[in-house]
């Protein structure tokens, strides 16, 4: 095995031409989102004034391949196709008969997999005459992959950015400014929402959901101007298949068949990426892997949520999704990982996890910044906070085999590096996080805000 | 053209199995470096106690070619090959007939292309049973490379970071760190040197020439610890041509002949990397590009400074190097671009330098910066300061095809990617960086300090 290389790369002529769809080959298709009012079934046509016709049209349909238009693959030529590393040195140091393969996002422009999602965004909306995008943003992944999509298509991008982030991660914030974005901070006085928060309390930190309000507010109140979300939907989802098509290419050229996928999952789309063109492979009986989401133990929307209609933000603005939740107005301890301290999980995912056809384990802050050490000076990439989890799993299930002596094949997926979270991991150093247990009474109390359905 | 690759990627098996050494190509050697009490050429035995003997060989070698051992060439798998891009999304920007392309060092562990040194120098030391290494870093982008390479072999690091650094450059700090590196702010109470300097200033902000002297102090006093330097010895810009030979591999595969190579230089290292094969190619006739160095108009060794025996640091500790220099004393400006504020150049590229061989041009910060953000918005990639002074001059050339109409085929290198130094940016897009001219009086008053030889 000496001579099997340590990257398995693709030619850009294997960047792959079409997303995947995996609706059409589940048994059943997801429950629908409600209307909040109604609680109807909502239409394409109430989305039109939030996003441009192609995207809500790939929100629903029901083809098993997308084709991925050529001026999206101009700009996925860019960083695509991703390697796929065999973790050579890591399972050295586990003294593992395990073979572990990581996909390696984070060597997109803005560091993660979420320009998968945020080019195509941009690419609809731009075709459609649309001249500016808002969005919100936590930690600054998802706002930087945006401010970059929308630089390659000549669109204005305007981002609220949670205040408490803003503050403490102005490397981010600098990231999106570079790439031509403009960053509020949020809440933030150009909204009317933004405006009545801060007439109350002027210091006030800020959430995704009031930055999710503001954003929308925005869009919503201008014609040239629409709406882009990084995670939850299907259409996003569908996109970041581009990660587990190749990954799928890349280990059929080394004859190799994956025993177990593992998967970071926060609102559910770098795991969906990753996972769902296996999934297809398994339901067509071509491979048998476990798939398995890892979730943080402060935010265990699969683990300990429970599956409902429920709020997609905080603020209760949004249709009802059918998911898994810890209820809307559940505010997870302010963990590292930003990536993954949603509520709730994709409704596609949380159905498929329903279906049995997915794994969820929850893992404690700290044993996954302890992977991300090892990984670290072992493979020599620094992760970033989410796909710690991953790896924290996999360096788990690695020792299991140390020890039964069974050679899994074990394929992850490295979604981000974490050169803008340095600070935790010096926080983690210095001993200064800890894990503290998330109470039964606090989801308690959150599930029984879940609203009526 | 529409279906040649953006990037062009290399496999595993074409990573160089050697380091180039031009020694042997030149019409004459370097002048050697003296004692700088005997005035007396050195020797090897008098690096004994700074460097591992393979190293000290490596520094005198007439051989051409240097294989690089299995051991290194296992962890340079890890992202080697680097990729060769074309530009096609700047090309557009500028409307231009050039075709440009860059090599993207970037993608490695510590993000710049000081690893393909870091990783040998640690090897070597390792083999030779040393424990510890010591070095000093400015910015932290070397510190960073010299604790991932000596986290692959087991070695402990100790690096002496400027203070000034180390309080403005937290994330730096914190990756040494994350890689396992034990960072001292320099001057520390942990060296006799320092404890001097802090008892005489205790706010002392610190300096290269300071935390040299830190580090040697520490490596000369133990018998398992050594020293490791970044750039300007014939060693280090040897182990960088592993970017050059890949470069030259990659553009004979698209069946170009680049007419201009553009490198920054601050050391030399990253410029000798990336120009030393082409230049061979060049003196045997097989290709004839213009070989360009560019350097910030704050530090300009090459365009301003004088062919001199100096000091290699601030402090007047080291050899003297005969070099284009600036003078040991002269203290650049704190533009951001802190891989290129070192008063000298590399020994052995002044030389080629005085040969006729190389022509450099000198840049101010603003229109780096520019050329940087123009970068990130096309290429996606977000420079570090350093390599935006190519940039910067490779848009210029690329703007002057555009009115002659040439096709020029233009080289560059992006050595690092700028995640960094965000905050510069910023400061850029902000307007708060100012182009401060470099007055004759204040290179005319270091070089009245230069050292008698």
């Amino acid at each position: 095995m000496a001579n099997e290389p340590t990257k398995v790369l693709l030619e850009e002529s294997q960047i792959p031409r079409n997303w995947y769809n995996i609706l059409p080959d589940l048994p059943k298709p997801p429950p629908p989102p409600l209307h909040p009012a109604t609680l109807q079934p909502i239409g394409p046509d109430d989305l039109l004034p939030l996003f441009p016709a192609d995207l809500i049209a790939q929100e629903v349909t029901r083809d098993r391949h997308v084709p991925i238009p050529e001026d999206v693959l101009d700009v996925y030529r860019l960083w695509r196709p991703t390697p796929l590393i065999r973790a050579r040195r890591l399972e050295k140091s586990l003294s593992t008969p395990a073979r572990i393969y990581y996909k390696y996002e984070g060597g997109s422009p803005s560091g993660s997999h979420k320009p998968n999602t945020a080019v195509p965004q941009a690419y609809y909306n731009a075709r459609q005459g649309v001249r500016r995008l808002t969005t919100e943003t936590g930690a600054g992944q998802w706002g930087s992959a945006l401010a970059f999509a929308c630089a390659q298509y000549g669109l204005a991008c305007e981002i609220w950015m949670v205040r408490a982030s803003y503050d403490q991660k102005p490397y981010r914030r600098s990231l999106m400014r570079a790439y031509g974005g403009t960053v509020h901070p949020s809440p933030s006085a150009v909204t009317t929402t933004g405006s009545r928060i801060l007439a109350e309390d002027p210091g006030c930190p800020g959430s995704l959901g009031i930055a999710i309000s503001e954003a929308v507010e925005v869009a919503g109140g201008h014609d040239d101007t629409r709406y882009a979300l990084g995670s939850v939907l299907n259409h996003v989802l569908m996109h970041q298949t581009v990660i587990g098509e190749e990954a799928l290419e890349q280990l059929a050229m080394l004859g190799e068949t994956p025993d177990l996928i593992i998967g970071c999952a926060g609102g559910g789309s770098n795991f969906a990426g990753l996972v769902f063109p296996f999934l297809r492979e398994k339901l067509a009986g071509r491979m048998a892997p476990v798939l398995r989401a890892v979730e943080p133990a402060a935010c265990p929307s699969l683990t300990r949520g429970v599956y409902a209609y429920d709020y997609g933000d905080s603020a209760g603005f949004t249709p009802l999704l059918k998911m898994h939740t810890l209820g809307h107005t559940f505010v997870p301890d302010p963990i590292h990982a930003g990536g993954l301290r949603y509520h709730g999980m994709a409704p596609l995912l949380s159905h498929i996890y329903e279906l049995g056809m997915v794994e969820a384990v929850a893992k404690n802050q700290s044993e996954c910044f302890k992977a991300g050490l090892r990984f670290a000076r072992t493979e020599g990439i620094v992760p970033a906070p989410e796909p710690t989890h991953a790896l924290a799993e996999t360096i788990a299930e690695a020792l299991r085999c140390a020890e039964t002596g069974e050679p899994k094949v074990i394929v992850t997926a490295v979604c981000g590096h974490g050169h803008f979270d340095l600070p935790a991991y010096e926080g983690h150093l210095a001993g200064h996080l800890e894990d503290v247990p998330l109470p039964q009474e606090r989801i308690d109390t959150a599930l029984a805000q879940l609203p009526a359905a």
